[in-house]
């Protein structure tokens, strides 16, 4: 009807996705008649998924969040956003293709945008769920979530499926290009908001302000009984319907702020419960039903061809594993392990070559091994048969033992040996093992190389047998120019790779092994991970200069490298944003650029400039693409500003309330519970180390609002910003700079290496908070494992040492008086903490500083003579110091003999005392008198190694005096016991100070 | 892909559908996350035909009838269809033939089908809303309903919305030829039955068997009074959401048949409050937001130009008022009513003309008036001005009055003549009175007419201001061959025509008036409506003998009736269905034809044979239709048979006791109540008729049962086969014959003239069915005015009538002894009942008999005198007939005459005895005599008219000669009251037997 060019509207954008995957094979299904928070928890894709049979299906999704309310004004934020659900099982293989077809189905010229697959692992508790997969970036906005689901319900699923979720909002926005969600065009002639706003502020209201809440508990009550009665009755639909119900009714009173920490640890645990009993009922229902949609029977290989000759030449290997987008911490991993499988497998051939070198992109990686020999070598040896007695008749004729074994080897009795081993003759046969082709082996090799791969977490996808970080798609094995039929389960090597998606050509031939990455260099793909980061640096230096700023490429040297690892070839463009953000804490915007954007911030020295640096993947379209990711910074500031606003016009105090409202761990009670206990312990500690008056005020002060950001609405965002916001917020609160400083270096060091706190009431703060998260876990058996560590357990542990050792105020702290003080606050509130956790507490702490002490080149040793210090580490590195100075001294040795000495004699349980009248003899009154003497020296020195050093000379002297003239085990019991009891004297001076038997 | 034909799933009819209405403009919006029953309920319908915003919406809906729950078992009937709605707002004007586009974009072949829109109006006492509209019929089967929206929540609409809510199901079954919901192929390999079947049996195991009931009470109220919460805080969003959590709810208890009587009419009270404050909440809401979607404005006819000159000629005028399908019974009063109307205001004109007639189709009303003059003639008059003595002055020259006088029409003073007007002289002007011009009299009378069109229930539409039973959408005027421009409201006439949709050209030019009928029957429309009938007769007797069997027109009159006035070109055809579906009754099998599908059953004698007639309306591919009709009959029969079986399965005790569950009214409890007074009162008639023990016990057992079949679900869906039910079941179930007549005759008579019970049990059961409601009905003031008699309390008076006057168990029954004995039974359960109801409905039934009397032709002034025996009309009938034959004889004059005269001098305040001593004259003592003797010979018949007629000689000839010689009114007080006193004596004897005063 008219010429104007009209942008995408929503509800076409609705119907040309049904349209795509309905030619794709999807059903398409309405809605759920009942509140969902996203359509992952539809039926349609929560029990659908599990069994076995097939499942193609497409689903618009209106999803509620009710903690997602802000009465429409925040331009990013629903309280009910629109969904688009694709459930794909089994795994058709090419799902990610699919869907990149699906965006050009919306109008989405894929050479012009910016499209990632960005790591993204989904799991839901309260489900029982989770998968692998990836949040889909359209130049920089994460615009559908992908996943592989592997669980549901605590049930592992076979066949796995695929599932994708456009945020439908997100999509129109960047489409349309509008910055608020109600001027999205819905339809011709009308917006979202003309639609959808009443609602979107009315339910707002309800879900912050109005709804009732004894109401809402009283009906999660009566949702989970008849959810229950249905189980019972074996009815799952009506069961998990009431689940759903139990949900949306939980998140309700949560945004109401109505759930108590006892109140979540329960509902959450319920609802996990009766999802998995619905889930499991389901499974088991339609197994009876005789699985009504049929069953998924995963595909076969076809048989393989012989395998081609091998020419009689050295060539060069080259061995591809395609993957999906790998996280980028694996592209690393893989790279270092799949190194050390090929080198080590072919270590267990005979295949003689050359260097094997490994390099990966996020959707590759590939081995080459240059100077692949034909085959391996043949190799002469002699097989032992029977013994010559029984090989052979009286006549010398081969026996049927000897005939048997000859044939048993493929040879003649006539080429039998007779050979003497261990003076025995037995009867041998001389063989050549005959080396395998390096086809053969080498389709053994890799085979078993992609079988082995394996990641931190590993998924399953249509593959039959394989598991790995991401799927594995596609391999590509060539001996030079021989193609290599490796197979592995459902995969066959070909000569083809894949290139960048939007390549012209995205998949192409690849006729020989040599020169591979200047191949894949020709395409647009850079193999190289040094290349990658020197483009991403180099391009960011630039950018970064032509706006008159800097990137300071060592500070955001771990934000390169996770960049370097999410592309193929890094395009750096440089975007800005509008100076009005500038009133924001830099914290915030850096925050924002580099954790959910991961943008270079661009600095003119300190002072944050309003611009960043993103870097794309491959070519594309740079002013599209720039101003998309300006688009999504800009709705990040503006959210960012939102909650900066709304924070404002919240007291400290009032948030600090609030965190009663916040569960910490349901044993340990409410954040709230552990604000008050750090305040606390805070006091107690600085009481301890004797700190002055002053310090005292600031720790109380502070303590009276720990943790209160994290009430604050930018911290629930951005959860690393904690304690750098309540500074923030304090100081325009009006408390003073000591205090806001306080308040953040509670938080410090934030990592391993991190900076210390500086100020006094900084360090009692984070050592306080930093005692309680460590008793407080062991308490609950929340212990670092392996790898693992959720909590940050060992990180606490490490930041205490560092405090510790390094802090003046701290430095009298003892670990295990710390752990008592904790322990005291956390029976103050009624927690139960016996002695168990607060010993592998203080045990995790020593640790932690040996390993510390080892890492940084000290003598093993000389650390373990120092163990004995862990408790105050910082005397610990002292006495480890002189240790370190007088260890080679002649004093130092001769005392240290003599306590070994002394130690070696004496029972486990040392004597105490001794009567003095039954030692007469000289060399028992003379170590009396030196014992008497050093002990005196010592007096006030007691921690003193280098002066026990200094004195000891006489007590030295005695000891072995002692030994020489004096039999200790005297036959006479006291006579015995009074000489053990001196002896044991002489250890008491020194024993405490080392280790000893370490030396 | 595939070459296959496929035939149109499910989901491509959703996106053939959405992209149909998505072309005309219409927004896409998702069904509601909350259960709702229909579409209607969603916001987007419920509340967003509220106020003045145009909204123009279509979304599909999944609908969820608790009720209809069946465990996925019945072919049609499911406890979740999926509707398809869409509201266009304001009225476009052509919404029908909007959708009659749709059903083309889904592939319906328009001029194969039979397409009906069949009169249905809508009304949601619930929701407080009503429509009027149609149902739209696809060869018989209902495929959608269509409604032009007037109120909501108790507001009207302003302007009026369309709603078409499409079945899906039902339109997919016909589309791909199945015949269970189950086997709609969904998607391509994939039928609904796979994908909801199990969804569909667990929730239905949920609302019939499984669901808590204390549970959803509980819902139930925290629903309701969290909806209040969110009124008071001025939220109708979350309110209405609340509310329909209410009505789902309510559903859910009901099918578990959890609903008490006060429960329901609490719950319905309660819903319509929270569902009219929500609508008038919104409505404001909307205005304070400023009407964000704009405001509809009417739109305006543009200005006319001048009328065509008028030929002289007298010409025929014809007019036609277009409609959409009118109501079959408004086709007939719509003619009456404009004969009426033309005739009167033409008979307002001076317009000569001939002959009106008038004739209508469904969709027009046709006006046709002969010989129309060119002009109103002209008409002399003379106009009187001033007296002559004010007129002109002393010399005779004209006043300024007389100027003035003359001016003011449009004369000169000259023109002025002195006239004589009784005795005074006035100045006089003689003017003409100019005719008008037909046209300006035509236009102005036709749109009187049609401003004045208006039936029993009325609606608006997009016009400004018309207002008549459907919406008038085209005028065609014409004079001889000029174009009248008639105007009305939003409408002009014009000289184009609509034919049937279906035509090749549906809009035609219509160049002259006369010849219009046989130009109509030329595009095989038939105005005439006994040339309609015929064709329907004859058609349908002939294709009856075709099969063995005929139709009985007469006692299908009513019927055919109905039928011919549901088309404008009748073409019946005949259909058979599967003989096993004649194991049901035939009265089940014939009810659903005639009610639900307009057919006519054929019979061969008595036995009803597997063939119907159906009326298609114009052309149409006779076998496609045939085959539809007969898919819908096969369905309406599984759906019977469905109900036959499992009412079988429950004894007529259990469903007696279910009655309880069931609500007859708020105040007069559940219809378990009813029943169980009618047993009650059937037994105290039955003793006041004195009837023997056998029928005792007839109506005692029958009483137990009385009205069971109300809960059978036969009945609940064929509310007409009460009755007939009860006699089937209670047979089946092993009652004796004359119980099973008993209980079917205690529904008899069925309508006005219908047959009456004839087994004394039956009558006594059916009058106290009758007594029941007419007394009951009377306590809650549900008494019929006008034309409204919605509980049939009318009916139910005549019924009473009828019995008490034929039948002779009945014959001696008084009303108001019914009527007392009907108050005790209420009384007994606890429901007040004053004299006033009683006294009511006594006049109710006397005023039907006085009517039928009247229109059987007795005498006006005779029945008036015996309507003193209304009480028991029996013997009513046989005073009347006395009456009538001896009214005219000499001695009843006599007596008549001399009993009016005894009247006439009584006082009102009748006086009671006299003392004989006072009267002593010869006259008055011939009087006490006279009176004695006539009294003892009447004595045993003192109801008997003919025998005091042939004893009454004496008594009046002494009247005579007392008035002759007695002045009754003697100054005497005592005199006076003792000859008063002997004279009401007279009266006693005879006054009692005749209203005297009326004769």
């Amino acid at each position: 009807m008219t010429e104007r060019q009209v942008p995408l509207t929503m509800q076409d954008a609705i119907a040309a996705l049904q349209k795509y995957w309905t030619s794709k094979g999807c059903l398409i299904t309405q809605p759920l008649n009942t509140e969902v928070g996203a359509g992952t928890a539809n039926p349609s894709t929560a029990l659908r998924v599990l069994g076995p049979e097939p499942w193609h299906v497409a689903y618009v999704e209106p999803s509620v969040r009710p903690d997602d309310s802000r009465y429409g004004e925040n331009p990013n934020r629903l309280q009910t956003h629109t969904q688009f659900q694709v459930i794909l099982k089994p795994d058709p293989g090419d799902s990610q293709e699919l869907y990149l077809g699906s965006l050009e189905a919306l109008g989405v010229d894929l050479r012009a945008h910016d499209v990632r697959f960005v790591e993204d692992n989904w799991a839901s508790p309260a489900l029982g769920a989770w998968g692998l997969g990836w949040e889909v970036w359209l130049d920089g906005m994460e615009i559908t979530q992908f996943t592989y689901f592997q669980q549901v319900g605590g049930i592992p699923l076979d066949p796995v499926s695929v599932e994708i979720t456009y945020g439908l909002e997100r999509i129109l926005m960047a489409l349309q290009g509008v910055s608020h969600f109600k001027d999205i065009v819905y339809a011709p002639g009308i917006t979202y908001g003309e639609i959808f706003g009443q609602a979107e502020y009315e339910m707002s209201r309800y879900y912050l302000d109005d709804a009732d809440i004894d109401t809402n508990r009283r009906l999660f009550e009566e949702y989970a009984a008849e959810a229950r009665r249905m189980l019972d009755a074996g009815l799952p639909v009506p069961a998990y319907g009431y689940v759903l119900k139990c949900s949306h009714t939980f998140n309700v009173l949560d945004s109401r702020g109505a759930v108590s920490t006892t109140e979540r640890a329960r509902a959450f645990s319920l609802m996990r419960g009766l999802t998995h009993e619905s889930a499991a009922l389901w499974k088991r229902r339609r197994a009876e039903l005789g699985h009504p949609l049929g069953q998924h029977v995963p595909p076969m290989l076809p048989a393989l061809a012989g395998l081609a000759p091998t020419p009689e030449l050295t060539r060069t290997l080259l061995f591809e594993i395609g993957v999906e987008e790998l996280p980028h911490a694996d592209v690393r991993r893989v790279t270092a392990a799949v190194r050390e499988a090929v080198s080590a497998k072919l270590a267990g051939t005979r295949l003689p070559h050359g260097e094997i070198t490994v390099a990966a992109t996020p959707r590759r990686v590939v081995v080459t091994v240059a100077d692949v020999a034909a085959r391996e070598p043949d190799t002469d040896k002699v097989v032992r048969g029977p013994r010559a007695a029984a090989a052979y008749g009286p006549g010398g004729e081969p026996t049927a033992a000897a005939r048997g074994f000859a044939r048993g080897h493929g040879a003649d009795v006539a080429d039998l040996r007779v050979v003497d081993v261990d003076g025995t003759d037995y009867v041998t046969l001389a063989t050549t093992d005959t080396g395998r082709p390096a086809t053969e082996v080498l389709t053994g090799v890799l085979a078993d190389v992609v079988a082995g791969l394996r990641s931190d977490r590993n998924m399953r996808w249509n593959d039959p047998s394989l598991s790995f970080s991401r799927p594995v798609r596609w391999l590509l094995a060539l001996l030079g120019d021989t193609p290599l039929p490796v197979t592995v389960s459902g995969l066959r090597a070909g000569t083809t790779t894949r290139l960048l998606r939007t390549a012209p050509e995205p998949v192409v031939e690849v006729t020989r092994a040599d020169g591979y990455e200047e191949f894949l260099a020709g395409h647009g793909i850079l193999l190289d991970r040094q290349r990658r980061r020197e483009l991403v640096v180099r391009g960011a230096e630039e950018l970064a200069a032509s706006v008159g700023g800097r990137v300071d490429a060592d500070a955001e040297a771990a934000l390169i490298d996770e960049i370097t690892d999410i592309v193929e070839y890094p395009s750096p463009l440089a975007g800005s944003f509008d100076s009005r953000y500038l009133d924001l804490p830099a914290s915030v915007l850096t925050t924002v650029m580099r954790k959910h954007q991961r943008y270079l911030p661009v600095f003119d020295g300190d002072r944050l400039l309003p611009y960043f640096i993103t870097v794309a993947n491959g070519e594309c379209d740079r002013e599209v693409v720039r101003k998309g990711n300006e688009a999504v910074l800009r709705a990040r500031y503006e959210d960012a500003s939102f909650f900066w606003q709304a924070d404002l016009a919240v007291a400290p105090e009032e948030f600090r309330r609030r965190l009663d409202k916040l569960t910490f761990e349901d044993r340990l009670g409410s954040v709230g519970d552990r604000a008050e206990r750090i305040a606390g312990l805070a006091l107690d500690l600085t009481a301890a180390a004797a700190l002055p008056a002053a310090a005292v005020d600031t720790v109380g002060r502070a303590g009276t609002l720990a943790k209160f950001d994290l009430a604050s609405q930018m911290v629930v965002e951005l959860s690393s910003l904690a304690g750098t916001m309540a500074g923030e917020y304090a100081t325009r609160a009006g408390e003073p700079p000591h205090i806001a400083q306080a308040l953040v270096e509670m938080e410090m060091p934030r990592s391993a290496g991190g900076a210390l706190p500086a100020s006094d009431a900084g360090v009692m703060l984070s050592l306080a908070d930093r005692f309680d998260l460590l008793a407080g876990m062991f308490v609950i058996g929340a212990v670092p494992t392996g790898k693992s560590d959720p909590y940050g357990v060992r990180r606490a542990a490490i930041g205490i040492v560092n405090i510790l050792r390094t802090l003046p105020a701290a430095r009298s702290l003892s670990v295990r008086a710390c752990l008592e003080a904790t322990a005291s606050r956390y029976r103050a509130q009624g927690v139960e903490i016996g002695p168990e956790p607060l010993d592998a507490a203080a045990e995790l702490v020593a640790r932690r500083y040996e390993q510390q002490l080892i890492d940084s080149g000290h003598e093993h040793r000389l650390v373990q003579a120092v163990m004995l210090w862990a408790d105050t580490p910082a005397h610990g590195d002292l006495t480890l110091a002189t240790l370190e100075k007088r260890v080679a001294g002649e004093d130092f040795t001769a005392l240290a003999a003599a306590l070994q000495r002394v130690s070696r004699i004496l029972p486990g349980d040392r004597p105490s005392g001794y009567d003095p009248a039954l030692l007469t003899q000289p060399a028992e009154r003379a170590l009396i008198d030196a014992t008497d003497a050093v002990a005196a020296a010592m007096r006030g020195h007691e921690d003193d190694l280098a002066h026990l050093v200094d004195v000891c000379a006489p007590l030295t002297t005695a000891v072995d005096r002692f030994f020489e003239e004096v039999l200790v085990m005297d036959p006479d019991d006291t006579v015995r016991a009074a000489r053990l009891g001196l002896i044991a004297g002489v250890e008491a001076i020194a024993g405490n100070m080392l280790d000893w038997r370490a030396l």
